[in-house]
C-alpha cells in the first residue's frame, strides 16, 4: 500500500500515575516529536479502546483534543482486544481515499484503577452474553482451547509454560514492559491456576498504558524521517462472538482469513515473515495464532514455541517486545503497540532487542476469544 | 463523491422487545433486502453505538456477525452522540480507498432496561470529568448554553417550545417514531424544568432502536436501486470536551468546521440546501445548529423556528422524522437515523411526510455538548 508508519510513541506499560487523557497525550506527543512535526499538521486522528467503564470516560476524541490543545477530525474505533490493529486499519483507509495525508493513530486504556474482579466483569463483555451468564470469563474460554489442543495435538502446559518464559525474557530488554523479571519454566509450573490448564504465569495482566504511530502518503514519508516502514497488507475479519459457535476449539477462522487477505496484499507467504508480534493475551493464543497465520501446520504449534525457532536469536522471533504477556495488555493500546514494536523494529531503533537481518514483519491482533483479527504486514522501505 | 446510499433500514424507536443484537439484525436486514442483496455480499460493516454499560455488551462487530450468521469485516465507530455520522463517513472513506464496494452501516443503542438515573450518569461520560465531577449533566450544560443565548439574543423559552411542537407535529406521520403526540406551545411552557429553562419537553428521551443503510460505489448503485442517493460532500471536527473550554457558550465551532468542509466538499452553500435532520437533544440544540449550519445568521435562529421556516412546509424544514425529539434518540442510531431519514425523503418514499420539490438534504449529528460534529450533505442522483 501506499501507505508508511513514519515515527511511534509509548508510554510505560503497566501502573501508571497519568489519567487516561494524560496516556493519549504522552504517546502522541512522542510520536508527533519522533516526526519533527505538531498536531496541528495531522489531518485525522484514530483512537482505540475497549472501553469506557475502566475510566467512565467516553468521547475520547474530545478528551484527546483538550488534551492536544488544537482541533482536528478524531475517532474511536473499537473490536474488543483489536481495537488497535482496527485503528491502523482505519488510519490506512482514510489515507487510501485520498482525502487525508497524514494520520496519527492512538491506543489506550487505563485499567490499573479497576478491581480485578470487575474488570474481569467489564472484559467478558466482549464475548457472548450467553457464554458469561452460564459463568465463562476469558481465562475460562481460553483454557477451552487449550484443553481441545492438548486432547487433539498432544500439546501440554510445558509447551505454554515456554511461551511466556521467552516473553518474560524478552521484556527484559524492553524499559517500557510491564514485568522485566525472568522466569523459568518450572516457576510456570508451579504457579497457582487460573482456569486449568492455565497458570497465573499463562495469563496477561491488567495494564494502563498507550501507544501511537504516526502514518502518511508513501511519497510524503521522508519528510519525517529518513526510516519509513511501509505498511505492506492487511487483513481484517469478523467471525461469531461465541467460542460455542466455532467448528473447532483449536482454531481461530478470523486469523487464518485476516491472514491470507494480508498475505495477499503484500505478495508476502508466511516464510517470507522475519518476526512477528502476535497477541497472547494467554499462552495458548499464541500458540493457536502462529499455526493459523501459517508458520508451521496445525497441532505443530508446540514444536517451534519449544525449539528456539520463535526464540529472539532464532529463524521466526515471535514477541519480541515481550508480549501481552511481560509487556502488559492495555486493551485499546496492545494493538498499536505491536505495530510500535513492529516499525521500531525495522528502523533498527529496537535496543538490546533489535533483531538483525529481517526487512519484514507481522502484527496479529484478535479481539474476544478469536472473534475479530487484524493482521498488518510492513517492510522496511 | 464517487460515494451513493442505496438503500435504509430502520426499526421502531421507543422501548423495544429486541435485544442490541436483535435490534441491530432487524435494521441491517431491511436495508439488504431493500437492496435485494445478502449480508454475505456486503465486504464491509461499520457499526455505531456510544456506550457497552447500557446492555453490558461490547464487541458488537462479533455478535452482528453471529445474529447475520456470516462473517465480515465489521468496526464499531463512536465519538459520543456523533457515532453514527462518523460511521457513515468511515464506510465512505472505505469506498473511497478503492478496497471495498458496499459497505453496510448500522447504528444501535438499547437504553430503555437502564434506569434514568444510571442512563443520565452513563451519558455524562460523553463529557469532562470536570464538569461532570461539578455537578453537570448533559440537560444542564445545554441548560447553560440556553441561559446565555437568551441573554445575547433575546431568544425566549418560547421559541425553544415552538422546535419541540414542530417535531413533534412531524413525528405524527413516522410509525417509527417514539413520541406519536401532538403538543402545543401551552403544554411545553407548563411543563416541568429540567434545568432551567429547558423542561421535560425540550429534553429527547431515552430510546432504544437501531437504523441501517447500505452504500456502494457509485458505478454500482443501479444494481441495487432505481433511486440512488448520492453522498455529495462530509465534514466531521473534533472540538474541546468540556464547555467550559469554548470561548463561546451559544456558538459549536466543531458544527461551523464540518460543515464549511461538506459545503465545500459539495459545491453546495447552505442556500442550496432543501432540508435538514439536525442534532436535537435538546430543542435549543436545534437552534444553535441551524446558525451554525448557515442557514440564518448567529441569533436570528429564534426568528426561523417561529416564522414558518421550518416547518415541514416551509422554506427549509428541520426535522420532518421528528427529530431527537419526537422520533427518539438510541445514541447511536441517531447518526445513521438521520440519514435514513434524507435517504427516505430525496427516494420519495417518507410518506405522508415526504417534502416535494426537494433535491438535496443534510444531516448534522453532533456529539457531547457540541465537542464534535459531522455534517453530511446528500443529492437525489
Amino acid at each position: 500500500m501506499d501507505v508508511d508508519i513514519v515515527s511511534t510513541g509509548h508510554t510505560p506499560f503497566g501502573k501508571c500515575s497519568e489519567d487516561i487523557g494524560g496516556l493519549m497525550l504522552n504517546a502522541c506527543n512522542e510520536a508527533l516529536e519522533n516526526a519533527n512535526t505538531g498536531a496541528s499538521d495531522v489531518d485525522a486522528i484514530y483512537i482505540s479502546n475497549f472501553s469506557s467503564s475502566f475510566s467512565n470516560q467516553c468521547q475520547l476524541p474530545g478528551l484527546l483534543t483538550s488534551k492536544l490543545g488544537v482541533g482536528n477530525e478524531i475517532t474511536r474505533v473499537e473490536s474488543a482486544c483489536a481495537a488497535g490493529g482496527l485503528a491502523v486499519k482505519e488510519a490506512a483507509l482514510a489515507i487510501l481515499s485520498g482525502l487525508y495525508d497524514k494520520v496519527l493513530v492512538c491506543g489506550v486504556e487505563k485499567m490499573s484503577e479497576t478491581p480485578t474482579d470487575k474488570a474481569t466483569e467489564i472484559i467478558a463483555r466482549a464475548s457472548d452474553q450467553e457464554e458469561i451468564n452460564h459463568g465463562a470469563t476469558f481465562p475460562s474460554l481460553f483454557a477451552l482451547m487449550a484443553q481441545r489442543h492438548f486432547h487433539e495435538y498432544g500439546t501440554m502446559e510445558e509447551h505454554l509454560a515456554s511461551v511466556a518464559v521467552k516473553n518474560h525474557k524478552n521484556a527484559l530488554n524492553n524499559s517500557l514492559a510491564q514485568f522485566q523479571k525472568e522466569i523459568s519454566v518450572e516457576k510456570v509450573m508451579n504457579s497457582r491456576y487460573i482456569a486449568s490448564p492455565l497458570k497465573i504465569f499463562d495469563c496477561s495482566p491488567l495494564s494502563d498504558g498507550a501507544s501511537a504511530v504516526l502514518m502518511c502518503r508513501k511519497e510524503l514519508s521522508r519528510k519525517y524521517t529518513d526510516a519509513p516502514v511501509n505498511f505492506a497488507g492487511m487483513g481484517h475479519y469478523t467471525d461469531y462472538i461465541g467460542l460455542y459457535e466455532r467448528k473447532s476449539l483449536t482454531e481461530m477462522p478470523a486469523v487464518a482469513r485476516a491472514a491470507k487477505k494480508a498475505y495477499s496484499m503484500s505478495g508476502l507467504s508466511p516464510g517470507d515473515i522475519g518476526f512477528a508480534e502476535v497477541h497472547d493475551c494467554f499462552t495458548i493464543a499464541e500458540l493457536v495464532e502462529i499455526e493459523d497465520l501459517g508458520f508451521c501446520k496445525k497441532g505443530e504449534g508446540k514444536n517451534i514455541v519449544t525449539d528456539g525457532t520463535t526464540e529472539i536469536d532464532g529463524s521466526l522471533p515471535i514477541n519480541p517486545s515481550g508480549g501481552l504477556k511481560a509487556k502488559g495488555h492495555p486493551i485499546g493500546a496492545t494493538g498499536v503497540s505491536q505495530v510500535v514494536e513492529v516499525v521500531k523494529q525495522l528502523q533498527g531503533d529496537a535496543g538490546k532487542r533489535t533483531i538483525s537481518g529481517v526487512d519484514t514483519g507481522l502484527c496479529c491482533n484478535i479481539g474476544g476469544s478469536g472473534s475479530s483479527a487484524v493482521v498488518s504486514i510492513f517492510r522496511r522501505e
